[in-house]
C-alpha cells in the first residue's frame, strides 16, 4: 500500500494583509506548515489557521524563517549558529501557544524560504534547527527538501524526516532543485506533473533535468493554495492518487 | 512564618543593547518575569536569562506587552480582546521554548509596561490576558498589582494570583500607584521604603498618599537591576528581611 | 467653474503583499497618499508607486502613520506631541526620497488610519503634524476630513488645506463621519452617492444622518482602489462630474 | 597645511536604549554619520542628534543598512540591486527631514555595518548605493573605507568622495582591514595608534599587517564615542593633531 502526505504553507498573510486561501487548501492537505510571524504571519492568523487544521485533523507544522518581514524571508543572511537556532526555537515555542489550544502538536517543522534553500547544502544552519527541535520536542518530524543536509544531519540528531517532493519543480541530478532562473525550471505541463509525483511516490525515482534516473523518496508533496488553479490542482493530484492506490495520509 | 517572594522584569535588553544588569539581579531574587520581543527581549537574550535563572532555581515568568519596540511598550495601545488574547499567547508560547530547554516551566506571567498599567481597570484586557493564559497553562500565576482587575478577572477565572508591591511607590487610596507625575509618587527615604515594605508583607497594611490606612497582601515584592544602587537596595531589603523573620522564596 | 480633486491612498502593499490596485486607480486620480513604510508601504512600492504619479500628473501626497504595521496603523496609540511630530517628519522626509527622484514635490499630507481618525478632536496631535510638515516644506497642502481640527490647526499655522469628502459616508452633525459600527454609515446606493457628491462640490452643502443641512468644503474627494467595483465607481464619478462641469484637477 | 576630519557613528541607540555619548563625542567631530532607524537610531534620537549637530557645525551624514534591527546591521543579506538603492534613498530621505528642519544639508554618506563592509568589494551593491545618492543628491560625498569598490564607483559616477581612515585597526595588504578574528586585528597601543593616524594623514602611508608599505588616503578618521577612554583618546588624539600642524575639519 502506498501513501502520501499532502503538505502546505499556511498562515502566510499579515495584519490587514491576505496570501493565498488558507481556508480553502486546509479542505484537501493532511499537513500544513504554519508561518511563525518572521516572514509572515502574526498571532490572528495563527490563531484562525491552527484551529482551522485542528478542526479538520491537518497536522500542523512550525514554518520558521529569518526575521525579515519586508523580504517575505527570501533573501540569505548570515546568522550565527546561536542565532539559528534561538530564531527557530522562538518561533516553534510561539506557534506551539496556539496548538496547546486547540489541543494538537506540532507534528512537523518545515524553514522557510531562504533558510529552508540555505539548509540544502549549509550543515551549520541545518545543524542548528534540529537542535532547537530537539531541545523544544523531540518528537517534531524535520520535512527536509529531497537531497537537502538538513535530512541527514536531523537523522544523525535521531529526529524523524520526512522527505518532501514537488510537483511543478524539475530536479538537478544532485536532487537540488532547479533555479527558477534557469530554463526548464517548473513543470508546466500537468499531466506529466502528475505522472512524475506519482512515480516519485510508488517507484522512488525521478528523471533530473540532464536526464538521469535519481533515487527520491516521496514522503511528503507540497501543493499551493494561490488562487483558484492552484486549488483545481491540488484537487486533481488527489482524485488521480487515489485511482493508483496511493493513500493520502499525514506522514507518521 | 512571614515569606515574600523578589520579583523582578529581566531580558530587557535588544539586539546590540543592554539594559539593566540582568546577571547580577538574578543573584538575589526568587522570580522573573522575562521580556518576550515585543517591547524588548529577543531569543538570544531570552535563551541566556532563562538558562541563567534555572540553573539558580529563579522562577521564570513571562512578560508580554504590547507590539512596541519604539515605546518599549509604554505607550496605550487601542487593541481588541482577540488581539489581547492572541498576542499574550504568542508571547508566551515563544517564552515556553526556552523553558523547555532548560527543564523548567513558565511560573508566572506579569503585562508589561502600558499593558500592565491599562491592567489597573481595563476589565476586557485583563480577561483577555487570563484567557490566554488559562488556555495554554492554568497552572501559570497571575501577578498583578494591588488594586488591578487583572487579579480580580484571573481570581474569577480560577487562575492563581500573586500580588505585587513597590518599596519605592505612593499608593493612592485605590491602592493604584501614585503618578509619577505627581509630586510625592516615589518613596525616597531608603530606610522608610523598607519600614513600608516589611509592614506590607506582615501585616498586609500601607499608608496611603492622603493618609489612609490600605489592606495590601504583598505576595512579591518588584525590584529593580539598573545601576549598583539598584542592586545595593536588594541585598538590603533581603539583609532586613531576614532580620525580620521574612523568609524570600518564590511564591506558590 | 467648479472643481474637485480626486485622490487616493496608495502605495499600501508590503514586500510581497498586494493592496489594491495602484497601477489602475492612477489612471483616474488627480492626488495620491503614499503609505511611507509604518502601517503600510516599502520602498521598493514608494519608488514605484511615486514613479508612475509622477509620470501621469498625479500629486503625490504622504500618508504617515502610527508605527503599528501589525496593525494597519488603524489602532490607536497615545503617543506623545514630539514623538508624533518626529514619527511625521520621518515619514515625510523618505518620501520625499522617492518625489526627488522623480523631479516632483510632495503636494499635500494626509494622516492614515487612527492618526487621521485622532485628527478630529486631538489637537495636540493634529499640531504635532502641522509643525512636522511647517519644518520641512510649508508648501505641502493638509487634506483634512470634513470637520476635524486638523484642518483648523494647520489654518493658525498658515498652511494650505484641502478639505476632504467622502462619497460612501453618512455624516454627523458635527461633521464627522458617522461610525462604521452604526447603522446608516455607509452611502450604499450609488445614484445617492454621486448626487451628494455633486451637491457637497457645487453647493457646499450635505444632509446629516439626523436631517441637518450642513455646510461642507468639497475640496478633494477620497475615492477607493481596491477591487474592480471601486475602480468601476471611480469612472463613473468622472463621468458625472464632467457631465455636471466640475471640472476634476488637482487641488491648488 | 595638512588637514583631517573626525568622524563617528552617532544616533545608535533606539527607543529607551542608549549606544554611546552622542553628546559628548559632537563636541570633538567634524563630521557624524546617524543611524536612520533600521540598523539603530528612531525619529526621536535623530532629531536630538542632528539638533546637536547642527548647533555645533559638526556635518551631518546618513548611515543606512540593511533592515536588521536584531542585528544591528552587522549581518550580510543577500538584497537585489534595487531594493539597495531604495533602501538607501528611503533612510537618506527619512534623515533629510532632520537636517531640513535644522537648516543644514546632508554633507556625507557611510553605509554601516555589513552593508558598509559588503562595499569593499561588492561592486554592485556599491554602485546602488551610489545612484541612492546620486538621485537624491549628487553633492553629498561618499565616505568609503580605504580599498573599497564603493569609492571607485562613487567616483565613477562623479560623486565626491573622502576616504576613512581607522586608528586602532590593522591593513592587510590591499587595504581591507585585517579582520577582527585574527591576532593583530587591534592597534592596541596607543601611541603607535596616533603615530599611525599622523603618518597617514601627512604621508599618505600605512604599514600593512605583514610589513608592506602601502598608500592611503587619510580624508577623515573614524573615531568613537564608547566611553570615557573613547572619548580621551579623541581629546588626545585632536592634541596630537593640532601639534603636527593638522588642522581638524570637516571634508569639503
Amino acid at each position: 500500500m502506498y501513501s502520501v502526505d499532502l503538505n502546505s504553507d499556511i498562515g502566510e498573510g499579515f495584519g490587514a494583509y491576505t496570501m493565498g486561501d488558507d481556508n480553502e487548501i486546509l479542505k484537501y492537505i493532511t499537513a500544513a506548515q504554519v508561518a511563525c510571524g518572521w516572514h509572515a504571519g502574526d498571532p490572528m492568523i495563527m490563531d484562525k489557521v491552527v484551529r482551522t487544521a485542528a478542526e479538520r485533523g491537518v497536522a500542523v507544522g512550525a514554518h520558521p524563517s529569518f526575521p525579515d518581514l519586508m523580504g517575505f524571508g527570501r533573501r540569505k543572511m548570515n546568522i550565527s549558529f546561536e542565532e539559528a537556532k534561538n530564531y527557530v526555537k522562538y518561533q516553534v515555542g510561539a506557534l506551539s501557544a496556539f496548538t496547546k489550544t486547540y489541543g494538537v502538536k506540532i507534528h512537523h517543522l518545515a524553514p522557510h524560504g531562504a533558510m529552508g534553500n540555505m539548509c540544502q547544502d549549509d550543515r551549520e544552519l541545518a545543524r542548528a534547527i534540529c537542535e532547537a527541535v530537539y531541545d523544544i520536542d523531540p518528537e517534531i518530524i524535520i520535512y527536509y527538501c529531497a537531497g537537502a543536509v538538513l535530512g541527514e544531519e536531523a537523522e544523525k540528531m535521531g529526529l524523524r524526516t520526512a522527505c518532501e517532493i514537488f510537483a511543478d519543480r524539475a530536479y538537478e541530478d544532485d536532487l537540488s532543485l532547479r533555479s527558477r532562473k534557469l530554463p526548464g525550471a517548473m513543470i508546466t505541463d500537468e499531466e506529466e506533473s502528475i505522472r512524475r509525483c506519482i512515480r516519485m511516490v510508488k517507484e522512488g525515482k525521478v528523471t533530473s533535468y540532464s536526464g538521469k534516473e535519481l533515487d527520491i523518496k516521496g514522503d511528503t508533496l507540497c501543493v499551493h493554495g494561490d488562487g483558484p488553479k492552484a486549488i483545481a490542482f491540488v484537487k486533481r493530484i488527489r482524485e488521480e492518487f487515489e485511482k493508483e492506490g496511493i493513500e493520502i495520509r499525514t506522514f507518521r
